[in-house]
């Protein structure tokens, strides 16, 4: 039976850790792109009609959290990127920071056996448990790229896309 | 044993199938982004002094196949960002195209125990296999998210983040 087990933790793709530490280190990234925005340009930049980072940041943290406390608790809520999280970008880093550790501790609360688990997410995004997570990181890697383009474009160096410390 | 077996692919948070499908699914919708743009802008349009559309499809073709060969053969190669992939889009997306049963077939000589494998991609990126394999997906994702503005201040429509068919 031991060998049985260390052969099971020797073929995982992946634990649910690691994939929270590659989600966090995502996150860490794209803070230091909050960071980066001048202050006015975080709220108010936009290129080709697209939405301000700001507004992005927003969808990033509607999905985050609520989308976590969805999978745990299995009660279902409605998708709402349209809370206020401030005016200023230290408001929404203080807010990004909080998310830091609910995730970390929703996280905790996901049985392995769950990723597999098919749901549909806020009463419409079908898929499963690691679907929908694998969305969470895909769509904050996706706008955060936009967010380069506009840092570039204002002139200001990103941060390194490798540095996830 | 059978039950041990069960229990196992309960427990796996994501298989090797279902990362590359998850993969394929990126590069598909890659793909319609390179579609999308128009021939002239692929190769020369830029904001804020990066780099066009093309080049940056040249990095993703550069890390992906020989990335992935490297990984399964174990041989290290040098990277290289520089090879001729045409000047046409017509080209690159030929390319891409035998690029996607390139992955296929190599993916499917990766085994399940090897993701957890570190090794130093191309000489220089430490890590495990599956954290390479995952920021060559990050990375794609990364610069598409780019070219969605490129096109965006084109005026020309991107296709759905969400569309990998």
């Amino acid at each position: 039976m031991k060998n049985t087990i260390n052969e099971q933790a020797i073929t995982q793709v992946t634990t649910p850790e690691q994939l929270l530490e590659h989600y966090q280190g995502h996150r860490r990234l794209t803070r230091k792109v909050i960071e980066a925005f001048p202050e006015n340009e975080f709220f108010n930049y936009s290129i080709g009609g697209m939405r301000p980072f700001a507004i992005m940041v927003k969808e990033l943290l509607a999905i985050a959290v609520p989308g976590l406390t969805e999978i745990v608790s299995g009660n279902t809520s409605e998708f709402d990127e349209n809370r206020d999280y401030g005016t200023t970008k230290a408001e929404f880093l203080e807010k990004w920071d909080q998310n830091t550790e609910e995730i970390n501790k929703l996280w905790k609360q996901l049985n392995a056996a769950r990723f597999q688990e098919n749901i549909k997410l806020f009463g419409q995004y079908e898929g499963s448990v690691l679907s929908n997570l694998q969305y969470f990181m895909d769509n904050e890697i996706h706008h955060r790229g936009q967010g380069y383009v506009y840092l570039r474009a204002l002139g200001v160096e990103p941060p390194l896309f490798y540095d996830r410390s």
